[in-house]
This record gives C-alpha cells, structure tokens and sequence, in this order.
C-alpha cells in the first residue's frame, strides 16, 4: 500500500491506554482488590456496557445527560452506562423474586463518560463497586460491612487511608431545626464546598441565602467537626431535638460499636460531620476515603447509605448501601506520583535462548518448565546471542537458560542468575528448584 | 413514587447477563484463560473500549459495517471495537519505535457486534486473544507457539479439543497451478462451505465457476484431506510444483517439527487441507479448534499467521500470528450443554451466625477469619436462627459458625459442618484449623 493512503494512528483523548509493564501493576491491583471483595463473600455481576436510554437516564437529572455516550442503533435508543449503580437496579427490579436478600455484590467494570478531558479525568474508566442490597429493610450492620470493607480494601493495596464518615440526617436535621428546610439543598452544596471554599467565603453564601450569623456559624461549625466518634458524639449530642438529627446520631452511634467489632484500627476512619456527598439519593451513612499523606488526591473511594436503589423500577423497598473506588483515576494519581512501588520483575521468569541448533530441544523445555509452573518462553528470533542476552537482562527477566548443542548432548544447562551474574550448569530438574526458589521469595 | 411512573426494567435482548452463581464459573474460566497466556510470557494491553471510526474501518471490507455501533459525539466520529485486532495494529503502529519485538500481548475483553441477535450469537461478547508481532519478520516457531499455546489453555479449561491446521499457501497454491487465481476467493468460500454444503454441491457450484470435472475433483479432494501431519504431507508431496503451494507445503513440514517438540499430544492437532477461515487477511498458517464430541459447537477457537498486522497505519513490516477465543459464545454453548462441570460450592466458606445478642464479637470473629484467608461472612438479617441455617444450606456453604451468648462466653464455637452435618465445639484456632483443612482438600 502506498505511503499517501496511511492513516495516521491515533487514539481518542481521555482514554487511559497503558504500556504492558504498567498494564500489569494495574491488572495486579484489580485482581487484589477483587480477592478483598471476594473474601468477604460478594458475587460478582456483569451487566452489558449499553442499556436502553430510558434506563440509563431513569434517575438522571439533567446533569449527568451531556456527558452520556448516547445513540440509536436500528430502532433502540442507548447509551453506554456511565456508572455501576443504575445497571445494579435494573438487575435487582427484574430479578428480585428469584434472588435471596440481602444480595451482596460487586462488579469491576468500564464506565463511560464523554466530558471534557481534563487532567486526570477520563472518559472510560473502571469502578469497583461493592453494594448489599436489602429486601424491606437492611440493618446497619451493612454499613459497617461497607466501611471495613473500604479498610480490608486499602490495607491489601498498600495504601494508608483514612475513611470519613458521616450521616445525612445530623446536618440535614439541624438545617430543619433551624428553619431552613426550604433552601436546604443549597445549604448543603455550600457545606460540601467548606474545604475548597474556606470558612468565610462558606459564611458569605450562607448569608446570601437568608441565613442569618447564628445559623451560619452553627451549620458552619457542625460541618467542621471531625474526630474519633466517641469524641464527637459526646460534642453533638444534645444540640438538636429534632427527630431527624436525633436519627442520626443514634445511627452513627451504632455505627461506632460496629466499626469498634470490625476491629478496625483507630487511626483509620474518622466521624467527620462536613462530609456530604454530592449525589441526593444518599439518606443515611456516608463515607469519603481519602489518602491523607496526599489530600490533593481528594476522594478516593465514596458510598453510602441509600433508601431505596431501584424505585424507578419497582415497588419493592430495596434499600441498600454501597461504595465505589474509582479505579483509573485512583491508578493515574499514583502513576503520577510514584507511589506504584517498585515496578515488578518482567512477566517472563525463564528465558531459554538457544545457540546453535538446538530450538527443538529448546521448545521441549519450556514445556517442561511451564508445566511447573514457571513462566517461561524461548527466546526463537534471529538476532545474536550477545543480544539476546542484554534483552534478558533489560527486560528484568530474572532467569536465562543457555542452550547449545553440547548442553543438550549432555542434558545439562547452564542457568544464569541475571541479578547477581552467577551461573551454574545443572539438569532441568535441578534448574527447576532453583527458579522455584527464587520465585517462592 | 406512584406505580403509574414505573418504568419496566429490561435489558437489551443479544447481551448476557448470567445470574451470580454462574458470573462465578465464567470469572474463574476467564482467570485460567489469563494465567496460561500470562504463563506463556504473554503481557497485557487494554486498548479503549471506543476509538474513532476513520481507525476501526480502515480495514473493513463493507461486511462490517452495518454491524458497528457507530455514532458521533462532540465532533468525534466513533465506534465501539468490534475485535481486538485492529485497536492492537493502531498501538502497535502508534508505539512501535519504543516497543521490543517480537511482541506478544493478549488481551481479554469486551468487543460489540450489533447484528440481529440469533441463538448462540452475542452483541457483546468477551474476546480472549493473543498475538505474536514481529518486526520484519517473525520466525515460524511463533505459529507453533499459538498452537502450543491453545493445546494448553484448553487443557487448563478441562474442554477436550481438536485444532485442525493448515497454510493458505497449499489450496491457494493448487488454484493458482490450476490457472484459476482469477476466481480464487470464489473457490476458496466454496471449499470453506465444503462441510456444510457437502461434496456434491460443492462440486456443482465449482463447475458453475467454470471449472472442470477434474479440476474441481482435484480441490475438493485436497480440501477433504485431514490427519496426521506426516501422513498427510506424504501424500501431498509431489502434487504441485506451484512455488506457492510448495512454500506451504515447507512451512507445514517445519511447523510439524516445533509442534512435535513442544509435545503437544499428538491426538490434539491434525493438518486438515480444508481449513480456510474467511477473513482474506490470513497469509500462510491457519488453524481452528473445535471440540470433536460436539461438532456442532463449531470453531471455539481460531486464528493464523498475517504478513502485515498494521499496513493501514504504518510503513513498518509488522509480521504476525495470533489466536482468539470467542468466550461468551463459548460459555453459553457449555452451559446450554451442561458441560460447565459441577458448579461450585458457595463462594462464602463460612458463615457466622449470631444467636442472642453477640453481633459484635461475631463481626469480630469475622474479621478473624478473613485475615486468615477464609471466605467468611456474618449474616445479620433479622430472620428466624431456622431460616438462615436452611438458607445457608441452600446456598450451598460448607461452614456455619453458630455462635450464642454461651460461646462468646467460653470463647468455643460451634462448628456446623453442612455437607455431613456434623458439628463441635471448638476454639476458634481449632475451627481455623478445620475449614483450611476443608478448604485445601
């Protein structure tokens, strides 16, 4: 084909595309935190990528719909998901009478969002998502699962986190006690800005909104309150009589001795009372993870408490609780930063490079070595030895096998460390243990 | 929400959605597909899920077309990947100067196909691919390898299969020396029907070419060739002097040599004249596996040797070998078949069941048992003590850990073993102890 009629390769913008050797820590971390989920006996769900509009934009209020994949094929109207959640719904509205409750599950999966790319936003990214969905009612417990779960999560990914947790109903009831149940959405979208926007600029808002000083520095200084739940439970306690605020903290005071049983460690979660959660559908517990070395990161995992997950579906009450990693952002801000931890060694653990004419027998020793368990491959192309060789050692492949003819002849090989330079001429079974042991460390 | 507002849950019809106990059985079949490839030294490469449109049809021949779901948002105009092949010739072609060959990726994942929905035949459906790309050229022993390679990831999977080989060159070589190269893609879709529209008819539609009586005979008998390769290639050997049909006829007789060498069970391959697979793409070794008790199940799996991977978007000489399983089509003609072996047990191991009021040392338990690496669980709910343990035999759990205010108190549990029925009374290290001995059975 001549040159005039190539077409330039390209990719589309927002779309993470990773080199192998980064594609493998990523599918390492997926692969930990699916385990995480497994261990605590969530069932995995994999709904298709394109549902009907009329699903997907079922509790949309307008805002997500601009950054919609959505199209008509033949005569269907779709749409690529944009989250976990919606699809979950539907599943559970057309399968609730075969299916035992309370229903835990998780789903790792793409999601699609066409908004302008912008840095470390993309437009398909992966959410790991856990959720437990009641039939009627679905105890607290579940929320506390949620929660150390989060923790379990992090711990097996090495990350230090800490999870701040609140309940809707604290900040919500005193807004109601003061009188300001009309604006509270604005209220609340004030609130959540507190920490990008500081205390002042939230006050001003306040204000502007009709609130008068006393009821802006209360709601202020209740969004400010964070700390161990003992602590801030005794702080709060008797500051509203409203049968909401009341809700709440008994909630979050149960909450407490559940997290306590978890046993999870102290300087791991946080009762934080600012912490809001954009999304209205949330009505109980709330929960934001944060990595604190690096709070530029912002949140790294979010969930929370919610009535009801598929009223748009079904008459049933399923209400449930759940959180979400983002997955692809989380993994792009530790790229970013270096804090992937060491690269690992190179997928290939055993290298056999033939010399002269031995590929036959070359061939029949990968077999043998991978039928142990040893990842391992020959090296057939066609360039030198000598090359081959610094490949190996560039590729941070840990084991070379020499063979050449009189190696065959005598079925002994020379395996080279490619660490520490040593080799030794051994049989295949002796090679065998030494890799083995190797790779056991 | 009033009922009048209910929007009926559905999904759309071509797309699977299996129920969890199943999503279990194809994870873990998807997991084994990776570890062999991941064995054989394969890396991963997740291409994105949309590219644009100008890449995804640069080599489409029109077929394709009416099946993409193709739609413009922004100014973009997009597709969703219909195969991994393509979005693996724009990487490689976008990356080749920092890349080492030969390059061999696999890839897993989702590709759409939005043909009319038939029995057996998906819109979404799960690709498990894997490619050898040389730069240049690529040594034959890359073709042995994909063979090798399917031999063992079916072994892995349990499925006894039959991969049927042979080269483009020897039928295409044949019709050239026959003087009939200007109707050779007419011959060839003729003698790839061959086993469906049976001799007769083949023979008839060959002479409606305008081929003679002995001509055709001639195809269609080396078409009907299949068995051991050196059997075979005997036979064959002397039939042509076509350059072309000869080179085939070479690099069959070296492949046979690595195959035998990688000792890959003899009853696993054969060299079959008559595979021909449609894509026009192919240029020297095919192949196509299927799974001899079940004939009609067709080809699982398929793929063969290209001479040039990327010419649409690239200069470079990108030689290459790949195979592809078809995975959902594959899962749901084993379960259809119930051929998806014994479905396993629970993935909860263990389920601790509060009796009284000892929820928080159970959710303490809980989080003993999973640090050890048991599947474990607290069941919350607030049904009847009777209901739970009816229902964890049901979901088939091997373990119940019943735990009342009589046991928090001796810190000695009883142990319900739900398969013999059996229980004790046990510390929890005992009761450790058990289940991993279970477990590891």
């Amino acid at each position: 084909m001549p040159n005039n009629k190539l077409i330039t390769p390209r990719k589309l913008s927002g779309f993470m595309e990773l080199p192998p050797h980064k594609q493998i820590v990523f599918d390492n971390m997926i692969d930990t935190i699916k385990k995480v989920y497994k261990n605590n006996c969530f069932v995995p769900l994999d709904t298709p990528v394109l549902e009907y509009s009329e699903i997907l934009l079922a509790k949309s209020s307008g805002e997500i719909d601009k950054e919609l994949y959505h199209f008509t094929k033949g005569d269907s109207d779709v749409c690529m998901r944009y989250d976990l959640t919606v699809p979950l719904a539907r599943f559970v509205a057309m399968n609730a009478d075969t299916m035992t409750f309370p229903f835990k599950r998780y789903q790792v999966g793409k999601v699609f969002r066409g908004e302008r790319p912008q840095k470390g936003r993309f437009r398909e990214f992966i959410q790991c998502d856990c959720d437990i969905i009641g039939l009627d009612n679905l105890p607290l417990t579940a929320d506390a699962e949620c929660v150390n779960l989060i923790y379990e999560t992090f711990e097996a990914l090495k990350l230090d986190t800490l999870t701040q947790i609140s309940n809707r109903n604290v900040l919500f009831g005193m807004i109601v006690e003061l009188g300001h149940a009309n604006h509270s959405t604005e209220i609340l979208t004030i609130l959540d800005k507190l920490g990008k926007i500081g205390k002042d600029n939230a006050f001003n808002s306040l204000q502007a909104l009709g609130l008068n000083k006393d009821d802006a520095d209360k709601l202020i200084n209740l969004s400010m309150l964070k700390g161990d739940f003992n602590d801030i439970l005794k702080q709060i306690k008797g500051l509203s009589n409203n049968p909401t605020f009341l809700k709440g903290v008994a909630e979050l005071e149960e909450l407490s001795k559940y997290l306590e049983a978890y046993k999870i460690p102290k300087d791991k979660y946080i009762l934080h009372l600012g912490i809001i959660r954009g999304q209205n559908y949330y009505t109980g517990t709330i929960f934001e993870t944060i990595i604190p070395t690096h709070p530029e990161f912002g949140t790294v995992c979010g969930g929370g408490r919610y009535d009801n997950l598929a009223g748009y579906f079904t008459d049933k009450k399923l209400p449930g609780v759940g959180m979400s990693i983002g997955f692809t952002r989380l993994f792009d801000l530790l790229d970013t930063n270096n804090m992937l931890g060491q690269f690992p060694l190179s997928p290939t653990q055993l290298e056999i490079i033939p010399l002269g004419e031995t590929l036959l027998p070359c061939l029949e020793l990968s077999t043998y070595f991978r039928s142990n368990k040893v990842r391992c491959e020959v090296n057939y192309d066609d360039r030198s030895f000598k090359a081959k060789l610094k490949d190996a050692g560039r590729k941070n492949i840990p084991f070379v096998l020499i063979v050449g003819e009189n190696e065959v002849a005598s079925k002994t090989y020379t395996l080279k460390n490619m660490f520490d330079g040593t080799q030794a001429i051994l049989t295949k079974e002796l090679c065998l243990e030494k890799i083995k042991e190797f790779i056991q460390k």
